[in-house]
């Protein structure tokens, strides 16, 4: 799968995948991350890409014609999706992420300041997407939450010990309490129930687990659960 | 501001504060970011910081030695919060960030792989916040995007040009258009009202396209708006 990261800083997204399993993953073919900086295709002679607000305002503002050029020199597969990351795009969730995964090859424009030329918007038409509802330096964080979130799902980035299917949201609920070695640690001590080697036991303690805490923590999940196994 | 970052990848964190808005906060005081790397602390004779989940399943687990050693050898101040960033936490929002804004020091621990023994949910009892409902390889990502979204709202962070007041959600909606040069693009040109110096019709224009915007992608944040504001 193939991401084009357009950002004004690409060091910051590069840097991401000299670690841990999106490297493996890079470094095994799985992902091919690329980064455009729409600096490099700006026509202003100071190598400007952002200006003041028309209408007044604090912030500068991204110009079009440096992210329009960038964004028209990626080459561009069959099965291609383009994101924009902005705090007015639809929320990121687990059922988008799923969504995200089928295409093989998704393009991506950051935008950092006070944000994009509306006329971005207009020209480029992407798929807006938020990872929640606060406001940061930048479209980089959001971009690569994006591609982890995307790529850990590839058949092969999560090794054999690792997996993505008991993880929390998967099932509508949040994920059930994890315990490993000491069996006692500071006088806590493992539930005994997952010491017994009882499938079926350690499987009810476990989704038990799970409704009381999407209970307790997440009403709103725990209702769509609900109304899921049409239970009253 | 202090952010202490307990993490089994230091470099990914530290190098987010190489660029941009944040180098500069960093650079002049307003904010430090310290690693604190739990390998660093383990007992484990081959370092190690994980084992497999008693009662079988996917994934390692971390282990609660590494983690609670590392975090009791972090000074803190009076005035602290300890956060773990996790899928089964409250969601941040922008009000979240907000309170945050009030500590003096936030101490975070970010899981890896398959999640944290409970014991050291337990033991520390951090406040747990999630960026959203998705699942990423690790915690890293959401707290850079809590320490980004906290430190552009501390004074100095952005400068004079820039501003956090006009965000997205700081008023419940989400932003307005922007434009910048050129006044025509291929076309598409700057809306007239934003050419003619008139205060009172930009405010209005711009009211009125927050509205529409968030009423058309999240009727969600409409519905509350029109609450806040007593609109049937």
């Amino acid at each position: 799968m193939i991401f084009d990261v357009m950002t004004l800083f690409p060091e910051m997204v590069e840097n991401y995948f000299q670690y841990s399993i999106l490297k493996r993953a890079s470094d095994g073919g799985i992902i091919t991350v690329n980064t455009i900086n729409p600096r490099d295709y700006t026509e202003n002679k100071h190598k400007k890409v952002d200006d003041m607000p028309y209408g007044g305002g604090a912030g500068m503002v991204l110009m079009p014609q440096p992210y329009v050029d960038a964004y028209e020199s990626i080459p561009k597969l069959e099965n291609t999706l383009t994101i924009m990351l902005s705090p007015q795009g639809e929320p990121l969730t687990d059922k988008v992420v799923n969504e995200l995964g089928q295409y093989e090859q998704i393009i991506m424009l950051c935008g950092h300041y006070e944000g994009f030329d509306e006329r971005i918007r207009e020209i480029i038409k992407p798929r807006e997407i938020s990872i929640g509802d606060f406001v940061l330096t930048g479209g980089e964080l959001p971009a690569l939450c994006l591609i982890d979130a995307v790529s850990r799902k590839i058949e092969g980035t999560l090794g054999k010990i690792e997996s993505a299917d008991e993880d929390s949201f998967s099932n509508g609920l949040i994920e059930y309490p994890h315990y490993t070695r000491p069996r006692e640690y500071r006088g806590y001590k493992v539930p005994e129930v997952l010491l017994n080697g009882n499938h079926k036991e350690i499987n009810e303690f476990r989704l038990q687990k799970s409704i009381e805490r999407t209970k307790a923590r997440r009403p709103d999940l725990y209702e769509k659960y609900l109304q899921s196994h049409n239970k009253p």
